[in-house]
């Protein structure tokens, strides 16, 4: 470091503090370090500083002295990122700004169904407080108590309920977004119908951090649901999986809330990780499907249409058993097994994440052939195969056999597993990342699935909102030779 | 014109003649009059030529001959903008590209289900192709028969069903666009999750084919709806239809599909224009709404959600009267009542045309202080004021007095009127084109509507795109100083 630019972090480390007070600045390695590591201890980056602002005006300030010194900053929320994609590199050049201060809810508007959050809400408290004023705010996913409605809408989260609600995207009215400069954009007025001009929102929405920071967003919510039925369905195959579903669809039409697929791998892993929790069937079984209804109406109705469901799937071949849920605890039982499967890998290592989706009516074969693939490259891998079916979208994370040291497992395989699968991914037009983002950690892969418009157009746009590449810089766009 | 540009022109023309053939590319005045005056008459443009290009590669390289020539494009689906965005401008220098010859259902994929179609399909050979598949393509607007798929996309196109499914922007899964510069830019997966990257086909749905022309699009399909029950409703004012509205989501959640609000002598007029229809109820009423639950199950739940709606509506004295469609037939007439409005006005030499949306919870209040404005300005103005309740969205229409010409009326008032409904309007955050779009008749009104943020990132989007500014000129986008 020479002297000037010593000096120079010296005035911005002044500024940064005179903004949002001694105690929401950080310079110290140590007290940092939770926010320059990520979710999964896969990155150890390094920052100038760790910035917590209170307001949008806070944020505003942040951005427009770090702008003036040419200093890159990194947004985080939660820090829950699978990819990378909140924290710093090494170069240790960068200030890292973390929302969670801004956790107020501003405004619930029953009548309008919206609510107005700042982006350091969890999305826990989001939906607390949806449900408090009699709303669903249906958003689901795993990490929901420390995942910020910031990092939802940057990511355009996804889960469990996206077969009914759709995505984050889908659930956003309005937001609000500190440019690279400073400005303030805002979009916060709770309109369902707004075609005036360029719908600038969406250029924020799931570009993870890289053009703007979302500061808050006006939500849409949703009727509580007043009935719920579940169960939990052996199916022949992934092929008589999406066939049910198509039944369903046609059953229960916007009923149908969750599909979520099992692999038989997955929910033995869970069970030997979690002894107190018990199998829905007798029976061990390859594939299984979660299925959730729910409606505002009577649960005879629902309860009616699943049986319809499972009657037409016994009669046609597809459905080999089924546990219906008979309470709302059997309903959670089955979600908790579902849910503790990302968990359960965890333990025993991590396995390798390739987080697929191909349109429903290729996703039987896709599942066939990926892992024909990989047990090809590591033969004795457990397929943990599981996720939103209903979406098209998989988690397809084949893991270490029980002799086998993960490190030792993943060593060998990540690369190249990761690489057949989602190579095959592309070649049918699937996406490698139907839901997790691309960080920094998939960021060159997209060299290899985007077309070179698509790359071009990003690029275009990233110059034209953030010349100087000073929001999350290395992240998402991969800087090939002829388009930074 | 100069003798070098004189044969540019010429150069370009036979370029274009090359290209789509001598059939498809018009340069007479005569052929060009129906693609260069809009659908309301207003605008009356020229242009150089105007082609039909029949593929997706004749659109490219009729823009990379535009663009190498210098020469804007004006793109055009079925002319039916109501904001003059979709013919030339007077200056008779730009081309005008018609896709109506692209008329292919591409693929319908009912497991996916999803249907891939060319810019030109009408939107109702869409909804036809869909229903064909046993699946619903819920878009619906009044011009179904002439827009096309390329026009509603480009326009976020609305209508009556978007309570329950959605604008056009919520009905896609990806899009085929030509860039300024003839390069192409494809998300034709019919992905449902996709989180790689910028989600660029935002871009370009909504902006009014200023920065691509759309040539095909993947879009959802959803099931038939199996039953429905719809009703004719007397409710004691805007408010009451609000309360009404809450009431009706408790009871029947996304079941709720279309929920029309339609003043007096928006009724009234329809009948006298009609004498062969009939009102559904026996006396006359200040407001009434229409509303439809449709579902995948059977009628009987339908029928039972909406008495329950209409009893408590009676009972809290929000509802004074009521007709329940007893058969499909009546449910069409009551939709024939609605959606005769329109023309019922353009009849009578044609209305103040505001396109208004506002937070449910602030709409009735809306439409009452906006009433008291019109009436001070223009004291025997009818009130035709009817449309989307259900999204926050009505079309504001002050009629002339029947005692006073049409061209006198609207010459006295239309700017002074629309200057006052969509001035209150942004006053309380709403927005002064809910689903129209901006086109040419609105673009300045951009600039008392929009913050300097907003619209400078549209420029720099814009620039970033076209920077020729050579797609849809002068559309959408105001070009004031320090702007452009």
């Amino acid at each position: 470091m020479t002297a000037t630019s010593a000096n120079s972090s010296a005035q911005l480390l002044q500024g940064l503090r005179a903004i949002v007070g001694d105690k929401a600045c950080m310079e110290a390695a140590d007290d940092m370090q939770p926010f320059t590591t990520d979710y999964r201890k896969l990155y150890h980056g390094k920052a100038l500083a760790v910035v917590l602002p209170a307001t949008t005006q806070q944020v505003s300030e942040v951005m427009a002295l770090c702008f003036r010194h040419g200093v890159p900053v990194v947004p985080q929320g939660g820090n829950t990122s699978l990819m990378g994609g909140a924290v710093p590199d090494a170069a240790g050049d960068a200030v890292v700004l973390n929302l969670r201060r801004m956790n107020q809810v501003q405004e619930i508007d029953v009548v309008n169904d919206t609510m107005t959050l700042s982006a350091g809400v969890t999305l826990q408290a989001a939906r607390a407080a949806a449900q408090e004023a009699g709303r669903l705010f249906p958003l689901r996913i795993g990490s929901e108590g420390s995942c910020q409605i910031g990092g939802n809408l940057s990511t355009n989260a996804g889960g469990t309920a996206v077969l009914r609600y759709g995505n984050m995207r889908d659930l956003t009215l309005g937001i609000e977004a500190v440019l690279p400069d400073g400005r303030i954009y805002s979009s916060l007025r709770g309109l369902r119908k707004d075609n005036t001009g360029y719908d600038l929102k969406q250029l924020f929405i799931g570009s993870e951090g890289t053009l703007g920071i979302i500061t808050a967003a006006v939500l849409k919510l949703m009727p509580l649901p007043g009935a719920t039925a579940a169960a939990w369905i052996a199916v022949r195959d992934p092929h008589a999986a999406v066939e049910l579903l198509t039944e369903a669809k046609r059953v229960a039409g916007q009923a149908v809330t969750a599909f979520e697929l099992i692999s038989g791998p997955a929910l033995t892993l869970v069970l030997e990780s979690m002894p107190q929790l018990s199998a829905p069937l007798p029976e061990t079984h390859d594939w299984m499907v979660l299925i959730e209804l729910t409606s505002g109406g009577d649960a005879e109705g629902l309860d009616a249409m699943l049986m319809g469901i499972l009657e037409q799937g016994l009669e046609r071949g597809l459905v080999t058993d089924a546990a219906i849920a008979a309470s709302l605890a059997d309903t959670r039982a089955f979600w908790q097994l579902r849910e503790e499967i990302s968990d359960a890998q965890t333990r025993t290592g991590g396995s390798i994440k390739c987080d697929i989706s191909i349109p429903l009516s290729k996703i039987a074969d896709f599942i066939a052939e990926a892992s024909a693939q990989v047990l090809a490259l590591a033969p004795d891998a457990r397929m943990v195969i599981y996720g939103h079916m209903g979406d098209g979208n998989v988690h397809f994370n084949p893991l270490r056999p029980k002799d086998m040291a993960a490190a030792e497992f993943l060593a060998q395989n990540y690369a190249r597993v990761s690489h057949a699968v989602d190579g095959l991914a592309t070649r049918q037009n699937g996406s490698i990342s139907a839901e997790h983002g691309i960080g920094v950690a998939k960021r060159d892969d997209l060299l290899e699935c985007k077309s070179p418009v698509e790359l071009e157009l990003m690029w275009q746009i990233k110059r034209a909102l953030d010349p100087g590449n000073l929001l999350n810089p290395g992240k998402v766009l991969p800087g090939a030779k002829g388009l930074v």
